[in-house]
């Protein structure tokens, strides 16, 4: 079955869609928008289903009302997971973890838009985009050792030293600090930094340039970028020498080389 | 049996204890704290036995006399070692390495106070702490190649490339030359440059703040950081999502929201 | 047989040697020094031959004519490609990525000396040496999603992050913009900026310190930079051990302490 990005009507969260990309708005502005069992959940089975909808080429996440995310809300979830048994506790860490999953295993490039609050679990949703805009008073802390857990929550142990090294990495998950706007495009973490009133435009601008270029081949480079994590530089030329194989048999290389050749602007179609 | 970190008494290096912080001051500071055979065993032992002192929250690891350390004697360690036979070489050099492993195997975070001299297997010392605070007259230098070695030294081809980035790290192992203070905060080597008289009271105020939060967190946020070092990142996930759990097990856990609900300040307790 | 560095007449690029610095320049200016599939092989299989020539010590790749390379040739190589079956198109690119592997496999560190145009193929050979100089007009590009093809092309999933992080490295490979002289000297792609004037000279004395030095241990720094790629820090550790005791059984490291302790400077003869 085939998701249908125009008629999806989530319960968690906002979503749009225009010119194929859908914009995810996190919308619960009065509490930072923080995350519960239902909207992980849900967030969750939508970024499963994007790998069954080819209309959807790129994608932004966004917080409501100057805030990205407050993370697990302290007493939907916090407050019960220190009631449950080990194996309701498992569960909802692989819950949470399959999140990170599902938004790295989608095609689709996902830009985060941050601004103000970008805390814990939305620290993670931030660190699981591919590529992250923030404004100056953009503030992120993986603040999981403020609650008394470890800094290894969906993924950050592995994920955030790669995108800011791994003494920064160590000093964010140990400390819980915040990271401020300026540290993080310092360090890699934001690609850009942008005024409030230009994040969102300027993201979907992004996403838009993504969702017009040749998007089979960019949701190959977002499986190479996840599958290369771990592997030696030898595996890694080979798997690159195959992909890339797979996209020189696309109509959008041919294309682009007629275009080229004809000093026309080449025009992607995902084929 | 128990590491006893009030009584102990290193012969090779300085050990103080207070409020949960252990601090390891390497001290000859008339030849710049030079590490020698015996040294470098005492230290390898002394971080093996951190595994089983609870009492020992987090470390801080300096050096005496303004000057990290100079690394290798060069009478006592470099001499002797163009004598030795093949497996007294590779004693050497494993027992080497095995300091950099306990240093990450023990579950402390440690934490290094860097100033003037820090070369050789001092920046090695450096590079295996989990953060760096340093002074503006640090210089930092794999200067392996200039006694005719591999930059391949106790881990550095490793993990270097993960602090600072490969490129940046090809050529400080390449040529061996001088990082400064302020190429290392730049590059993430340096987690944050502070004055000559305050390095010891920054550190040991960073260390204290991890000793005061949640230990046995800490403790697995480090072992994740070790593990998923070069893992698939569904592993890594699946791997967090199981670490995860168990912290969710603990009473530092269940006392951080209980705190946070009454909104008091949480006190943990490591448990 | 051992290749000859003095009499090596390469078809398709120039080749200078001196003073154990071997000098590649890619020498089609009027076109920005694009790759062909005749240039592809002739450097894989240079690459190849430099295991086996003793003689030469360090590298330098360059362009002519104030740009470093076009990449591959929109009429020579796409095009062609357009038209080729799959076991064709494989054959490709396992040959574009076999010049990949021969770069990183010879034992001789490669300094790249960028300027200008540095776009495509051309942005990946930089990528795959060891280090990089260029100018503040070196305009970097990783634009295989310009013609429909993926970002990951040679490696470049796999190397870019470790170089410049995940997210910075995303960005590029998603959206194939330039990556401006400056911002390749921030996130660490380029070691240094030098002027156009002084970068073939700064590119060869970097690359003659590196010749002068101990250059069987830099060939063992070099396989352990590739190898240690993606495996565990206990094993890394241990091939380190493995391999700095093998760099100690040198005469290279014998002579280094001796001239050491008669405060002569160390003359490194690469045995």
């Amino acid at each position: 079955m085939i998701f249908d990005p125009e008629s999806f009507e989530p319960e968690h969260f906002r979503w749009s869609f225009e010119e194929g990309v859908a914009t995810v708005t996190l919308n619960r502005p009065e509490r930072k928008n923080p995350l519960t069992f239902e909207s992980y959940a849900e967030l969750r089975d939508t970024f499963r289903q994007l790998v069954y909808a080819p209309a959807v080429k790129a994608l932004v996440v966004m917080g409501a009302g100057g805030n990205f995310s407050s993370g697990g809300d302290v007493h939907e979830i916090i407050g019960p997971l220190t009631g449950m048994d080990m194996p309701g506790l498992l569960a909802f860490t692989r819950m949470t973890g399959d999140l990170v999953k599902a938004m790295r295993a989608c095609p689709q490039p996902i830009v985060a838009a941050l601004d103000g609050v970008c805390v814990g679990a939305g620290a993670i949703v931030a660190m699981a985009s591919d590529m992250r805009l923030a404004t100056p008073a953009t503030k992120t802390a993986f603040l999981f050792t403020r609650v008394g857990l470890a800094g290894c929550d969906m993924g950050a142990c592995a994920i955030l030293p790669r995108i800011i090294g791994q003494g920064r990495a160590s000093e964010l998950l140990f400390t819980g600090r915040v990271m401020t706007a300026e540290e993080g495009e310092r360090w890699g973490f934001h690609n850009r930094l942008v005024e409030a009133g230009a994040l969102l435009n300027d993201a979907q601008a992004l996403a838009r340039s993504l969702a017009t270029g040749p998007t089979f081949a960019h949701g190959i480079t977002k499986t190479q970028l996840n599958t290369e994590w771990a592997v030696s530089l030898e595996t890694a030329i080979e798997m690159e020498a195959q992909a890339q194989a797979i996209c020189m048999a696309t109509n959008d290389f041919r294309r682009a080389f007629e275009a080229f050749a004809a000093k026309r602007t080449p025009e992607f179609k995902g084929d």
